[in-house]
């Protein structure tokens, strides 16, 4: 039996220094905003090569023992998107931006207040909370509901 | 540019009670030995569903708030397979077997004296320390070679 389905893998990665974390401004017009840095996973990698390479071109910094906090994840047009979140705090190197968008370290009690990328907040909860593993996107006739289990 | 690639899903969970775990002897002779509850995950399916479905149908349990502990993941035949490695505490029902394989509650301390299936003291790495995220098995010439990270 085929229990293949087709996937798209991302990756997003929470640094943390103390009480500010690393936030990237995201130029590109299809998914815009404050964010943190991240990418896909490219064939052959290893999901933790992948973060720590995303990271790398988008920030300059290279990380180290990324934890993997939890999934986004959700259907469409019969691709599986699955965003894998991460959390550190090691890291070595010296920040830069990227043509990705402008990086900063922002306090953690301001994030909230900033012009975050759509669905950033529901992100937080994962990145945030040991409990979470999982914010999970399902199609409600036209809307799309969250659930974060 | 496509970013999709072909993947298979597959979950794995570690059911405490105590300091007991709940082991599955399992029967089939493609991967068969001593290994926690676990299956595929069916298109449209949460992880998070997907896991608590399979428990349930191996051992008449249903868990609630599985943790993700982390990802086992590797690449064959231009396949990607990736195992998603849950743990739990809470659960309720009746405990039964299934045709999948004999369950019973074990003894974290003797785990390692039974005939643990192929790989199963790697998967341990990852369900009992915090700070592995994935386990990933790479095709070194003939031989896998496998990376805890």
């Amino acid at each position: 039996m085929d229990r293949t389905e087709t996937v798209e893998f991302m990756n997003m990665c929470m640094i943390c220094n103390g009480d500010k974390v690393l936030v990237q401004d995201r130029k590109k017009q299809s998914w815009s905003g404050i964010a943190f840095p991240g990418g896909h996973v490219e064939a052959g990698e290893s999901f933790t090569e992948a973060v720590i390479r995303e990271v790398y071109e988008e920030t300059g910094l290279t990380i180290s023992d990324p934890h993997l906090c939890g999934i986004e994840d959700w259907y469409e047009d019969n691709v599986h998107y699955v965003i894998l979140l991460y959390r550190t705090e090691r890291f070595e190197g010296t920040l830069h931006s990227s043509d990705e968008g402008e990086v900063w370290w922002e306090n953690i009690g301001t994030l909230s207040e900033l012009n975050l990328a759509a669905g950033m907040e529901n992100k937080l909860c994962v990145f945030k909370q040991d409990y979470i593993s999982e914010l999970f996107y399902r199609k409600d006739g036209d809307e799309w509901v969250y659930e974060l289990k």
